[in-house]
């Protein structure tokens, strides 16, 4: 093995999901046919390391300081979505359900991993809800962190944060149950719970 | 999602065994904190593309015209190995138990896939068996294609060619039987019926 393809492995391993023996595979996948494709991404990454910007208000990706959501008078700005990651953006906008405003908190509260309100975008989070809400007095926070442990505790978080606001401001949090398709009998003990309490007259 | 995103994604999906979630989260992964590792990725790959040669003799992956194995005198070169990917060197390399000679075929006859003898590198690895006989005239060629359909056809294919040259040439093919650590329960037919085949008197 040479020292470029031992590095290019090397950076493989560092993505998501990724272990020794695919990064290997991802590496020398260029090094079959003619490769053209390794300059491919090569140069897609540079682009998007030169283009991609955060959006000054809700931090998602985007290519302009402020994205096409907050800057489009299309969208509903009574309402503001609470996501974690971009990626929770990209779902719901694929999902086409939503017609507000989001912000991306960067992440959630983990102890475990030294990722405490300071290392997220808590302040920048209550400035735009703060923002918000003193240009309409009317405001509802959708909170969709992921239903995980960290999830949970960050919701609470940012739920008291937007107490500190007002308590006008209507807070809501993504409903738990048992996901389209699901099994019941497959169903985990805390997934049933919340399909239980969360039950609905017919 | 931005249209440069889009395209890092789209070059993360060509990759062997990434699809369009995977692909999406390790674009994403560069755009969470400070986004220095695209830029190394980029880089490795550029590096990678730049100084990565096939070596001359072996057509194994080199930084140099010929590679460490077919230039150093330290290796055996009374015996080749015969075998589909630069992975597979790899793979005996770190086992550390052939000090022979490699010819890296660059794939395996698929007829599926539309690759024929002519799209291996079968008349380089003639020319290559030729030559090392020609020197030495003793020879030991080993058959280290993958115990699958297309891996077994192309040992044949393989075979018949050193026919061709010469019957004092010793050809050998991998053994096949239950690998280490297999449980027999599990096992599929064709093994058992290989380690069968295969038994030893001890």
């Amino acid at each position: 093995m040479t020292k470029a393809v031992e590095k290019v492995i090397e950076e493989f391993e560092k993505l998501p999901g990724v272990g020794p023996k695919s990064a290997a595979r991802m590496a020398y996948h260029y090094l079959r046919s003619p490769n053209k494709d390794a300059s491919a991404l090569a140069e897609a990454l540079i682009e998007m390391d030169q283009k991609v910007v955060f959006c000054q208000k809700c931090f998602n990706v985007s290519e302009t300081s402020e994205c096409e959501i907050c800057s489009t008078p299309l969208r509903d700005s009574h309402k503001i979505c609470i996501v974690e990651e971009p990626l929770d953006v990209v779902a719901f906008e694929k999902a086409g359900i939503f017609n507000g405003l989001y912000f991306v908190l960067g992440g959630v509260i983990s102890p475990a991993d030294g990722i405490g309100p300071e290392e997220l975008r808590m302040a920048q989070m209550t400035r735009r809800i703060n923002q918000l809400y003193e240009e309409h007095k009317q405001l509802e926070v959708i909170i969709a962190t992921n239903p995980s442990l960290e999830g949970e505790a960050t919701a609470s978080f940012i739920h008291e944060a937007i107490r500190n606001i007002s308590d006008d401001i209507q807070v809501t949090r993504l409903a738990m149950g048992l996901p389209t398709g699901a099994d019941l009998e497959y169903a985990d003990r805390t997934t049933l719970l919340r399909a239980l309490e969360g039950r609905r007259a017919v």
